[in-house]
């Protein structure tokens, strides 16, 4: 049992809520939320958070993890030239060993700054899962099931692997990588398993205008109405990105209850543009975020999506009152859970997990306190992470990380293999 | 003498370039930069960069740091119900006291970002610059000129009171607030100090669109093209925000060497609009960048500036391709000293104060080390500074601040002030 207390408490049980309160913890589980009371159990550790804030940790709603080799490995360039003689080259010569190193340079990342799951896509899954296991990190794939795929019935097989009872450190949800990058054929396979199982379908989709044009050019319609048809989203699921939205895949997601996952620093950086968020939360849209992979964003940090959400919404809108911060950090920590699948992950009450991030309010950004979920979204940065745990671990704390391997022997090997295997 | 040893300089002599070098300082200057010497003289300290990166700290060009005291007070809210309703009944009761509290808070969060000198804007100018005189902090004033100053004639006086000879720790450069908020007369005044001293001057300019018609409306020019005409930029200066310039705004700026400084975070949260940085620069225009306020902003950050011009280019251009991130490392700590007419701070060099950042290289974010400034611009954040030197002096290391007071001394103090004197 861990007992944090002299600190506060953010839960969105009925909108979002700071008050202070102690919380402790029973091995994986939130097991008391409240005053102090009179008398106090034993406890392994006691953790005086001197007036700091717990919340539920930041969920990554979308994101390539591995991708951290190539985080800055090309930018500056034309979204095609990028790609094609960039990305596509250097992801081809990628071996299984490397996806496991340079997962764990990402998880580094995403416990530093608070993230306590991922909604992961790539490739190399038992790897992938391996290094997560090994570092106690919660994630849940999404397949990419595309034209280049050789083994089109792995995905049913990993779908039942990464789904096992029981365990809900690893998940698995089925998915697409996109409808540019897969025939009808497969993405009707992909809806067969999804009726076969009765399970959600996700997809990157309308990310680029050019990509959205061309499938309204192949198919007549617009990725979300194609992949409706399809009976691809007969129960549930959603789409990455979502940039270019228009009024009717806007209304079919709210029909649905699909989930939009933004990505808003993805979208700039690489010029794709703005995704109507404020339109979808208004139409009632289910929205998460993420991060999206670094070799497009190129950091992991759910700050600046957060922050980007917001401001970029107002200047969409032209309306500073637009897009209200308090709703960026519920999509981050408790949406995100939902559309994961992680409901027991989604708030800080008795009985869920106990997936945390606890903020630095001693910090200039962080002063005076007039506001402090404001201060967390328009003036918070990693640096004020002070601690991150996830299934009642502590795997980051005043800078150290409890992830199984030191991070000096992890920069040496990872920086081997680029100075080896890539072409600079 | 401080000795730096086993990193990297960062260095604009020659265009951006990185390079194995120790630096070392003699108090207030750097006094060498080169390889290990075969030997070594004595020094004072001497600190092992385990392959960490120095560069020439970031110039904040535009900021109002005592607003502090408003940071997120009043956010998502229309503007002018901010305005109006919360910062300017606010800002009327403030008192000296509070303006030289607010600043150290905001001296903190520069020195903690990486930031070494300040081009701000606000008033009780004897208080704002006891409290950088006591931090060690180096700034330089904007007079802020408008129709509330019952007394004029103060510009005069302290343009030569913090110009004085032989003192580059504390600077003063003519202005006005606005053109909407200074009349004709006064907007002449000031150039004539202008001309009496034959010094550049300026002011927030173009920020909105309505600020930017309602000027048309009144002169039948816009800000830069009235300003102009009236000999305000006879010699040089610049305007802050320069959002709504249209292609003659920037051909002037041009042609007259004036400074644009962006803040970028600011127009977008007041959805004020988006400076077309990247015309500006095509068209050789000198641009620096700033946070603006952080009532307006909230942080004051400038990895986010030089990450927010670079993605908001690249959107607005519809080109990845847009805005190189190695040009706003330039425009933050090259630039930005130039606007200030610090040129003295301008780069590591020998002879140049030592006004340095240590940016730890050893985080997942930095890694892998493919390309350092783009990792410092597109995944930067204020966790990666170790260390801040500003006149050869270390005012922050490691989560320790070397200003002259506690930190948990002047958060009480900042919230006492909140709690009695502001409206909640």
């Amino acid at each position: 049992m861990i007992r944090f207390y002299n600190g506060k408490v953010l839960s969105f049980e009925a909108g979002l809520k700071i008050e202070d309160k102690e919380l402790w913890t029973d091995g994986r589980n939130i097991s008391y939320i409240g005053p102090k009371p009179e008398s106090l159990p034993e406890f392994e550790r006691e953790i005086d958070l001197k007036g700091d804030l717990m919340l539920p940790g930041f969920k990554n709603a979308h994101t390539h993890t591995a991708m951290t080799f190539l985080r800055s490995y090309a930018d500056d360039l034309p979204l095609q030239e990028w790609l094609y003689n960039k990305v596509f080259p250097e992801e081809a010569k990628l071996t299984p060993e490397a996806v496991y190193l340079f997962t764990k340079l990402g998880i580094m990342e995403y416990v530093s700054g608070g993230i306590t799951a991922s909604f992961d896509m790539y490739y190399k899954n038992d790897e992938y899962i391996l290094a997560n296991r090994e570092c106690g990190f919660r994630t849940v794939i999404c397949s990419a099931l595309n034209n280049f795929d050789a083994d089109i019935e792995n995905i049913e097989r990993e779908f039942l692997k990464f789904n096992a009872p029981g365990d809900d450190m690893v998940g698995y949800r089925l998915g697409i990588h996109a409808e540019y990058t897969t025939s009808m054929e497969r993405m009707e396979y992909l809806s067969s398993l999804v009726h076969k199982y009765k399970v959600p379908a996700f997809t990157h989709i309308s990310e680029t205008k050019a990509e959205t044009e061309e499938c309204i050019g192949r198919y007549g319609l617009t990725p979300p109405q194609l992949l409706d048809k399809i009976g691809f989203f007969d129960y549930g699921g959603g789409g990455f990105h979502c940039t270019w939205f228009n009024d009717e895949d806007i209304e079919l997601f709210a029909k649905k209850g699909l989930w939009a996952v933004a990505n808003p620093a993805s979208n700039l950086k690489l010029a794709s543009g703005i995704a109507p968020l404020e339109k979808m939360r208004k139409a009632g849209v289910n929205l998460a975020i993420g991060t999206d992979g670094p070799a497009s964003n190129n950091a992991l940090d759910m700050f600046r999506e957060m922050y980007l959400a917001c401001v970029t919404q107002k200047h969409i809108c032209e309306d500073a009152a637009a897009f209200n911060a308090d709703f960026a950090l519920e999509m981050a920590c408790k949406n995100g859970a939902d559309c994961l699948n992680l409901p027991q992950c989604d708030d800080l009450s008795v009985g869920k997990r106990a997936d945390l991030t606890v903020i630095n309010l001693r910090m200039p950004s962080m002063q005076p306190l007039h506001n402090i979920s404001k201060n967390i979204v328009f003036a918070g940065s990693k640096e004020n992470v002070r601690l991150t745990m996830i299934n009642g671990k502590i795997l980051y704390e005043d800078g150290q990380y409890f992830l199984g391997f030191e991070p000096e022997d992890l920069y040496r090997e990872v920086n081997a293999y680029v100075k080896a295997e890539m072409k600079n």
